[in-house]
């Protein structure tokens, strides 16, 4: 079974839920933007991701890329598909029309990858990297750079990469020891080693454009002599470049994206941005690159559900606890679907789609505000909100796409552990979401380290007054938000106390922290899902689950952050 | 690196913990069993484990079983390793002098067997099956049987499967189909197809013996007409029977051992006990299979902190917050080990893995105690210990195996997703535990609605009084433990009373009171490790994880439950 979009739910989360339309339409970037337009794009995206994309994932994972020659050959279908993208425009749709783009807002780009990654992560990884490598040349590259490289990259005509990694620099990105050495030209000369290059090297496009991360001639040590280089593989005139792929990885999945190790051997590229400064550079695409890695969680999650509540419809064993259901007619077994620990896994995982979607889409449009919107005063706001919104919903959604994806194979009992279904494929494919673009625990300390308690909390208040403000007081569900809420600034403050006491409190209770604010989101996300479907069963029944199931981890996540500020700032009680 | 085991560490659980040596010498059966015996065996197991079976797991899982003209070839090295095995004698190790083993206590096959699993999941599970084939035959199967097939399993020179599922049967073996047709001789023929036969085929043994669940003709429809035949491979005289391995299945992990379709086509075979009692013939060794799933769940647990925590002293990555570390010296970053979100990972995977062990160490006692006591009353209260914990222990070690495997790739970053490490091998492998010998959500079920309501919660309530009768109220922490033991006892007779107005709750929060069981259950074994070594920091670093990090989960399933069964009995409150 391969994946469907179904474009009607996220027009509803656009729609009824976010009003996001009428906010894009207020910039002037996207005056003309309108809900026919929007349905229309979905519409599309969702024919072409379900006939072109969906139905060569399996053959991605089981005959993969391969190393032929010194050249990553992608698997069967790979190319023609990935040329139909190119040719559809759809890695161009968000991009400016001066660069031959569509001008289209970011959020319709984020549902796009959403059901891409859901229906072919290890393909989706290629198009994937462009929108980082277009921002950032765009942002930071000096102008003949841009002439040479800003349509192609949109486009899509050529793909991107950023090579950042060696054997030993990880997620201490300061020990990157590739060199960069200044020609007289202009030019550079860069050489090193590089390891974990997602699409390094492939048959997809007739160039590859990568981003490296290297060291200048005397730069000072650690991350503050880090610049950012663009070495084509095939330069100008068509000559190729010194830059190879010496290996790919063997992984546990996401078989269908190369993984290459790369080597530069004085290999030819110019600088972007200033020199030392390419952290600075390369952060720009940081929050558009980890709200497509929680995207991708929430597709590939998606992803696991269709197939497991597929599956739950048609296979039957045993007797349901209870009164007969309907679907027994004369059956002596009664659906999987009927049995009540399936029917929570099954709706579970819709408590988690559908909350982080609406969390997911409102960054997308927050992106947009944070680049167009007029007022200074909102494009800060909104950029607060990427900021801090962000890795929550990367970790949140990696965690539950791997958790939840393992919870739906167990649906299908022995079944799932055999690649017949491909229901095991997901499991694997999805774990790496939880490591690439930062570590889920690195994003943990992006929001409470660097973030949050950088200005003593005030940004999160901040933060979480707005979302107070929308609130209805009147209503039920939205009082019980408001408590969590002012239960989050409370411990907020909290944290930021303790941590004067032991500096070391922060990391061991970010990863809890984190949790608690994705639950607290989730809460306000379901509030607004049910005020927008009154008494509606598609809604009904995961809104239960996530009140029943989900969010009585929000008070244990609370507790242990709690305990562990008290025993630092209450030694007597440790 | 491959698999250590520690054999001082088991020795201190089975000893200082839980006094085992005192309570199996108090059976005839062990009269002679002692401290040194089972150090010396523990450790020639241990030194077996580390030499023979763990240095082949790669190449199991990297070329694996391969079906070659119509019979299972196993991964290079499978077949040496497994005569050794047989050579050693450690298939014999519990079963009794007459059959030819050594009739030591089942609590040193379940640590011999728990680091096999660590070791080698695929190999374990070829010789993981005598055991329950051992039984059913020893209990009830005719002499002439028993004198064809006994000491020939016990000691492992033969090897056995359970054919049960097939096709439309899984968790619903009411519906297995196969026929077997008596015959003047008083054997039976055997026809039909069978699905995921571990070890169906191999090369391992000269023969395999099949016990085969099927159905007479004219038995009852449904599990009450089901029938067990045991079925050789090779007959007596050396022909070869009709039963064939058609394929094997590709599957997530667990490459090392061979899942088989099976045919069956009039093969011979002889009833094992009464026409239609099949089930219970097969129950009969349910306990014992569980809790060796259970001890794989275990198992792989340390294999993956094994793995991890190797990994954390070697690499470094970043500055640690808070004091330099000891382990700094002069180096600019610090051990991966050395930063709290990893140290939280390897603490609370240590914490599951030496929690669980002395329950399921206990475990293994009991069934041993159920055997061999000479007093009823004993055999009765260790029966219940078995039945009600086994399923317990299977689903929780299980899914704490597949996810704290998890947690333990997370600590490698991007490496674990490679297989160069070996950690991503462990969290697949893993994975089917969580489903065979019953799903996890079947033990759940098992335990609550067949176990502990069956007798209105008093069978749980005893065991519970049992514990508690063992702590000692002058401590704090076992103060701790007795209010959970009582919070559970509460809750289970809330539960009874709220499954009389709904069929289904029971059903529903299954999978939360087993997850309450096993952390009281926890609960009490910390308070007896802690006890045990006080002040060790080899036991406290996990005993804090386990009070910080784990057990906060109590409260969270206690109040799932509990606002569960409100809904029942105060439908106004729903």
């Amino acid at each position: 079974m391969n994946y469907q979009p179904r474009p009607e739910d996220a027009g509803f989360i656009l729609n009824a839920v976010l009003a996001a339309v009428p906010r894009l339409r207020s910039l002037p970037a996207f005056a003309d933007y309108d809900e026919a337009l929007q349905g229309q794009v979905l519409e599309e995206a969702g024919k072409f991701v379900a006939e072109v994309i969906a139905p060569i994932n399996r053959d991605g994972d089981e005959i993969g890329c391969r190393l032929v020659d010194g050249a990553v050959v992608t698997p069967p279908g790979f190319r023609d598909a990935y040329r139909a993208f190119v040719d559809g425009g759809w890695p161009a749709l968000s991009a400016a029309t001066d660069d031959g783009g569509q001008g289209l807002p970011s959020v319709l780009e984020a549902v796009l990858y959403e059901w891409l990654s859901a229906a072919n992560h290890g393909l989706t990884m290629a198009p994937g990297l462009l929108h980082g490598a277009y921002e950032c040349i765009r942002h930071h590259g000096s102008d003949e750079l841009k002439q040479r490289y800003l349509s192609k990259i949109a486009t899509g005509e050529w793909l991107a990469t950023m090579c950042l990694t060696e054997a030993h620099a990880g997620s201490d990105l300061g020990q990157v020891r590739t060199r960069a050495v200044p020609q007289a030209d202009g030019s550079f000369r860069v050489s090193g080693g590089k390891i974990f290059i997602s699409g390094g090297d492939h048959d997809l496009s007739d160039n590859i454009v990568h981003l490296v991360l290297c060291r200048l001639p005397d730069a000072p040590a650690g991350p503050k002599g880090l610049s950012l280089v663009l070495v084509p593989k095939v330069l100008q005139g068509g000559s190729r470049n010194a830059v190879q792929c010496e290996r790919i990885e063997e992984k546990m999945g996401l078989h269908g994206s190369s993984t290459c190790v790369m080597r530069f051997d004085d290999a030819t590229g110019w600088l972007i941005g200033e020199p030392n400064r390419g952290l600075a550079a390369m952060f720009v695409m940081m929050n558009a690159a980890r709200l497509h890695v929680a995207l991708q969680g929430i597709g590939l999650l998606d992803a696991a559900w269709q197939k497991a509540d597929a599956y739950a419809h048609e296979r039957r064993q045993m007797r349901a606890p209870g009164p007969a259901p309907a679907s027994r007619g004369s059956e002596a077994a009664d659906l999987v679907a009927e049995h009540p620990a399936i029917r929570r896994i099954l709706d579970t995982q819709r408590a988690w789609i559908d909350g982080a979607r609406a969390i997911a889409y409102r960054t997308a449009v927050q992106l947009d505000v944070a680049r167009h919107d007029e007022d200074a005063k909102a494009r800060e706001q909104a950029q607060r909100w990427c900021a801090l919104v962000t890795p929550v919903i990367k970790a949140a959604c990696t965690q539950q796409a791997f958790s939840g994806a393992s919870e739906c194979l167990q649906v299908f009992g022995g079944h799932g552990y055999v690649r017949e279904w491909g229901i095991e494929q997901v499991v694997r494919d999805s774990r790496v979401t939880m490591i690439y673009e930062g570590t889920n625990e690195i994003q943990a300390i992006d929001l409470l380290v660097r973030k949050v308690l950088a200005d003593g909390g005030a940004g999160m208040s901040g933060l979480l007054i707005e979302l107070r403000d929308e609130l209805d007081a009147s209503r039920d569900i939205d009082a019980d938000v408001q408590r969590r809420l002012a239960q989050l600034r409370y411990l907020t403050t909290t944290i930021a106390m303790a941590a004067h006491k032991d500096a070391r409190l922060p990391y061991e209770v970010a990863d809890d922290y984190l949790r608690v604010v994705m639950l607290a989101f989730l809460a306000w996300a379901w509030a607004r899902l049910e005020h927008a479907a009154p008494g509606d069963a598609r809604w009904a029944a995961p809104a239960a689950a996530f009140r029943r199931w989900v969010l009585p981890e929000f008070e244990m996540r609370l507790g242990i952050v709690k305990r562990a500020c008290e025993a630092v700032t209450l030694p007597a009680a440790a």
